[in-house]
């Protein structure tokens, strides 16, 4: 029920269970855990061996969901999904699992990521003769299994995802089987697990903790896993297996108590804050985040500096979906309804306020006026990620370059612009430090698009948002 | 939004406004502030000068208001109440404020705290023929005033003061004034400051700073204001003048952000924390608080032991009004939606959880176990105030004594039943020195009551529940 | 659901029930029937004999109760009441039952009709310390029962009934009584009836058909019925006993499978419809009524003139509270959304419009243009009750004589003014024929004031809007 | 808002406009005025030209739509669906009209009535790759459409229609264009008019006479109309062209101020009643309809047999969509929510009871035993159309065979089922007669199949529930 505060959205959770009695349920707590990562729609789809069933709506999970409607949807398989979505997309349709339905059998589809071909290819599948009910990238995947000519599930899904380009980590659900599978660069994070005698995946593993099942592993790039009555099987529909996971999950987006790749994304956070700490010191009497992401990384910084960690800012824990928003007379005489700064702690005080990152700056801004206006002397801005210069392609609602403070402006013009008394972001090789599996792993590399323009996979013109086409196809091809 | 864990309720939070022209704005805005002191039910009512209006009920006060009836409430003053309620009175007619209406002029008023002789003033009035329509201890005052033989009203509200005892801050609202008045032992918070030209007062500074409202001073004990349009008149009602503030305000109730007697919250309970870690220290790997409350306390025991502070246990920011509870076949199974303990933290290690306080040790001896099955190694339990041995009666829904598991077992029983490896409490002088203000002003007295059973009012027979009549009543008289 | 398309509209509807093991179950279905004598609120009070138990809201029956609050609600007797409200005075508090609580028992009043002296008795109340928490005239009853010096409760009720002037049927609940009265001269329908071993009480006899109850009698003017575990004991309050029931509520008001003094609404209007074709000849085509409380009179009017009933109008039955006003420049255009005239039927016909009275005439305006729109060659208004030219001040809404049509303009006029090619009304006498018992009941008076201006009670300042004050008062007086 | 009492449905109500500034208001309200014919869900899709806008939900339309939704639908033509589904069809995708998006053009379909080989071709589509997202035979026509060779969407339309069998009066919205459709028997009615400049359709004429629009014509069987910005274009898809509307739409369906094939509904069942009288003559004291449909046979019925049309029966227009059903015992006591007969005009009376149609016999059964309770002393049961033996699958919701009550028993049995002390049914010719265009027009055929099981239409498999397949399958082949 938290409005957000900040500009950096993303776009889904999906949860699957298979071999559970109360398939649904499970769904409902683990999306529940979920929730950060979508709160404008959810769904469930359950199958009972027969037929698949579906409930969804706008909405949190608690919201959509009730008792009735879950008593409802009996059966031991399901999947679910959270959804956040850009403005233009708010319709039913769009809210997921998508549902197809067959004579010769359904289909439920939940998928987090973004496609970067979609377009490319629903153009292709309607001249054939397909046609679509949703603007969802989703829909595509369902229509190429369905045009597949191969005989049994597996192959046609294998197939069709070999059609795709960009990130994806999709739960499928048929009558008798979960099939799961993520894109070769693994750029969504996707975990499996065992639930009593059936298995759970989810994209945290915070969702484990809270319906009680048991982390087995990661679920690997480019693998699909086929779930049913004879237990789970792996298999590979792609031979790349480098995985580019978004470092961004790490910096901001997971629930602090999941772990990505055997990493506790809390003692990630951590060690980002005492990198930071350690690269870009600042003499100062309090150390105070941004809540909540940034709670973690402040701690951080506060532990390596020695500097106290104090509660400088607060988020206003009632903030509902409708509240009425000071008008601007009242917002000029202070009237703020989210975030307060806390005078008692900061007066007088210097300052660091540590964020996780910075996407238009606006925020920032907002929140260095405020400390001073509550008597802070100085405020030093510490961001424990790079820059972020690039728009995201991968199922991340970055504005687009022209946006983006840091795509047009130099670090110290950011400070300037906020109104900071000193800026430092943590550099690229101190982030990804931090952010390795401290037992490394050989293979676990990251998605830094966003900080270097790099990007993993081929773009194509239409996924690209008009501004951004001449600098970013031109650059990539 | 966020459902409780806690058995220690706050029954109220009070806001008062005048002479600024969006008054009820400004008392959204401010019982927003106040949200965290009860989420039940929320009112305003504003007067224009020629008549008051109101608007409330039951839910929090973003769903209660909506744009279209808070433009309707024109005019610059306002009151507003927002209330938590025992399980037996969650009636629309309790909600507050009570608003009566009279030929010879309308009276609106908030309450926060508890009239310990409400029932023997009832029945009084009620004899000589008023009829109620509430079970709220609040609506006795109200009669009072209206029975007052006294000319004006000032008087009237002071007369009908001086026959109260027990915890009340009070604003009320006629159609020209804004009253405001604080029992005679100062048993709640009550501040008043300045907004542009005009006044504001509320239970927690918090909501100062949201508005944009300047801080004066606390009200004083057995003081009464009178703000109008001449400005604001002091006077006082009582000669006892001893503060006597709940210690729990510190402990548990106010927002980290507020200051109360000049005493950042925060501040309070990192010292609370540090206390604890000088007289209860502990061989530990890790420090957890429970959230949210005991964060603060964490980090001060951190910060003074040397042990680092980590997010073991997290909440679940999204659990709303109406979520469907896990059946107890699930929650068996480790199904669990409000607070989770983070594996990857806690495993295999030591770990200090410090938590502010225990009331009847069910939710304590879950967080053990749930932390225990999350790998802790050992689990120390440090609680940042004494063990609460007597029900209150001034207005917090602490259980009967019956329920107060440290009213019927020694601090070694309790570590045994909640399966702690360690126990400590924090002895009441080192609580007093921690909460007491630095600049140390000799007046400001607490109530200590829930800890040491001295009561600083008359305990009457109704206001005491049946169990602890005996005990409690034959003591103290 | 339906929105009303008159400007009468009766202020309330009475039930209750004593002796029955559902007894709120029953007020529910009871009050449902009454529905049609008030939509903006709904109230039960519910008696186990112990303690006495509310729910009440805003909306229909069906919409203020569900299965789990009434289920709530147990206990064997009970009280109810469905409402409209003027503008003003939509609170909340408003809604009845009105529910007193006290420490020597508890005390609940629902009441059909208007006290004229109300404003009078709520002064001297006031001056003597009583307060007042809604508008509702309803309020003072309650105020003289607890004031009174009588000792027991009927001996209270009947002392205080003695000091109200004006219109009242009123049924109250303490833990083991339903009290029921009629004013003393009966100027609101009230009847009871036998339901298993106990009794029920309602406003319309339709109440006891759709719950199973068997009519016994009416209240009469001026008694008082006890209902308790002795069985229901008769007494009177008053001597006066000269009935003078409104005659609107034959007209308009009542439902027409009702009974009132044993007279079938239906039927009542079936010959006013007759009355009127005889004294109103006119040479047409088809008759139609106005849906829907006019059709019972259309149909005596086709049947007495022997021109063919039509369904000439037609009333959506979809048209629900809320619901998206056509625009002005639609409605130019001819978008309605309630009442639809039958081109098939009316073109090129000479029509007899039949209604049951005039209001404003805006309505009946409308109604015309819409049949000649329709095709209509000629347009006979027909109105089977006479000219209302005075206000009424016993619970009908009627507007102010400012804006009752016939109280400035002669027949004539109005039948220009709506541009109808013919209108009569009909006249008192041949009205007060057609109400008439048939069996002819000597006592059974009717309150014609709305049609004559002779008031049947004394008339006091506060009780007449302002418009009238000179008038009415010094004509009365 | 009113439950139906009735075991017969309607499927759906279609309305479009062309041309005018508010098109989506006008949506609005006519589907309002078609309300009748479905409750469950309704929806519209607007096109400004260059791209398609739909709004959509379950309820009525008043509940679906409000003024912010409908603002945001701008646009000059639009389409809208009212819905009544069966039990397992509640979801939300089934909602219509359906909506299609492609890069080449979007397309929205709203449907009345049932496509008899809907199944063979969803499994034809299905094997050469297309995807379902609903239940509905709707989404099979956009399939088809989308799979068509032609080049222009006229011709595509087209071809796709000839396709089809069974009953469909469709409307098609696309860009610039609002496509028209029935089928070559013209089982439902379709009529077109003209608003403004602009054009006009819709299931029912009484949404003509609500948004101000002017009556052309019926839309005629095989008939296609293209209505753009060049005006309205007429083609035939089918050289068929028998009419064989259904007659219940005369008898039960649609609104008594509609005309269909220029015959007014009302005045078709007065002829209807007035039959039954000729045909079925009783001696009797009162004429009494079934609310609301058989008002209008009741009333001819009483004319033509001279004996007095009287209300004995009324129904509560409160009947919202959430109450709380009796529970059993209450039942049996008397309790009753949706009908009541008048005791007062049926009290030793002898009744004679109008109903419009007998599906399974249990409604008609209450209903005589509610009038034999009230008093009647006989009750002679005339229904105004013949027994109905056979199953409908074009649209309509009559349960299967097995519990169509005439499917199984002679008129007497149903007579003695149903408690009554005489029955009649209308005979076929007699209903034929009845319904008849007056200036007879040769070419106005009827379908009588649920009268005779001549049904006008290849039945296939699928279409036909599993009970009737032998019997009828086997019979038609």
């Amino acid at each position: 029920m938290l409005a957000e505060i900040k500009g950096l959205n993303e776009e889904c959770g999906i949860f699957g269970v298979y071999g559970h009695t109360q398939a649904a349920h499970m769904t409902y707590y683990g999306l529940h855990a979920l929730q950060h990562r979508g709160q404008e729609g959810a769904g469930v789809v359950v199958s009972n061996g027969q037929e698949l069933k579906q409930a969804k709506g706008q909405g949190l999970v608690t919201e959509v969901l009730d008792e009735n409607e879950l008593m409802n949807l009996s059966g031991s398989s399901a999947i679910g999904h959270v959804r956040y979505s850009t403005a233009g997309g708010k319709t039913y349709e769009n809210i997921q699992p998508l549902f197809f339905r067959s004579s010769t059998g359904s289909l439920a589809i939940a998928h987090n990521g973004n496609l970067v071909n979609a377009n490319k290819l629903r153009e292709e599948l309607e001249c054939s003769g397909s046609i679509f009910q949703t603007t969802s990238d989703t829909e595509v995947i369902a229509h190429l299994i369905k045009r597949s000519k191969q005989d049994v599930m597996i192959e046609r899904v294998k197939e069709s995802l070999c059609e795709l380009e960009g990130a994806y980590a999709v739960v499928m659900l048929v009558e008798n089987q979960l099939i799961v599978a993520l894109d070769p660069r693994g750029m969504r994070p996707l975990s499996v697990g065992r639930v009593g005698s059936g298995y759970a995946v989810a994209s945290e593993t915070c969702a484990f903790d809270v319906v009680g099942a048991e982390y087995m592993r990661e679920v690997e790039p480019g693998e699909i896993l086929v779930i049913d009555d004879e237990g789970m099987h792996s298999d590979y529909f792609s031979k790349t297996k480098n995985r580019a996971i978004c470092t961004m999950e790490y910096v901001y987006f997971a629930r602090p108590d999941s772990n990505v790749d055997g990493n506790n994304i809390h003692s990630v956070r951590k060690r980002l804050g005492k990198k930071l700490a350690e690269v870009a010191p600042v003499k100062a009497d309090v150390v105070t985040g941004v809540p909540d992401s940034s709670i973690s990384a402040a701690i951080g910084f506060a532990e390596q500096s020695g500097i106290p960690y104090e509660l400088g800012l607060i988020k206003n824990r009632y903030v509902g979906r409708t509240f009425i928003q000071p008008s601007q007379e009242l917002r000029e005489r202070g009237v703020q309804m989210k975030l307060s700064a806390v005078r008692k702690i900061v007066e007088g005080k210097r300052v660091v306020m540590v964020d996780d990152s910075i996407v238009r700056g606006t925020t920032s801004k907002k929140i260095v006026k405020m400390l001073k206006q509550a008597g802070a002397k100085e405020v030093h801005v510490r961001i424990s990620s790079p820059p972020i210069t690039h728009p995201c392609f991968y199922g991340i609602d970055t504005s687009n370059a022209g946006e983006l403070i840091a795509a047009n402006h130099s670090v110290e013009e950011i400070g300037e612009m906020i109104g900071a008394d000193s800026i430092s972001y943590l550099p690229i090789d101190s982030m990804v430090e931090a952010v390795d599996r401290q037992d490394s792993n050989p293979n676990c590399g990251h998605c830094l698009a966003c900080f270097t323009g790099n990007y993993p996979t081929d773009l194509y013109e239409d996924s690209v948002p008009p501004y951004e086409k001449e600098q970013l196809i031109g650059a990539k091809n």
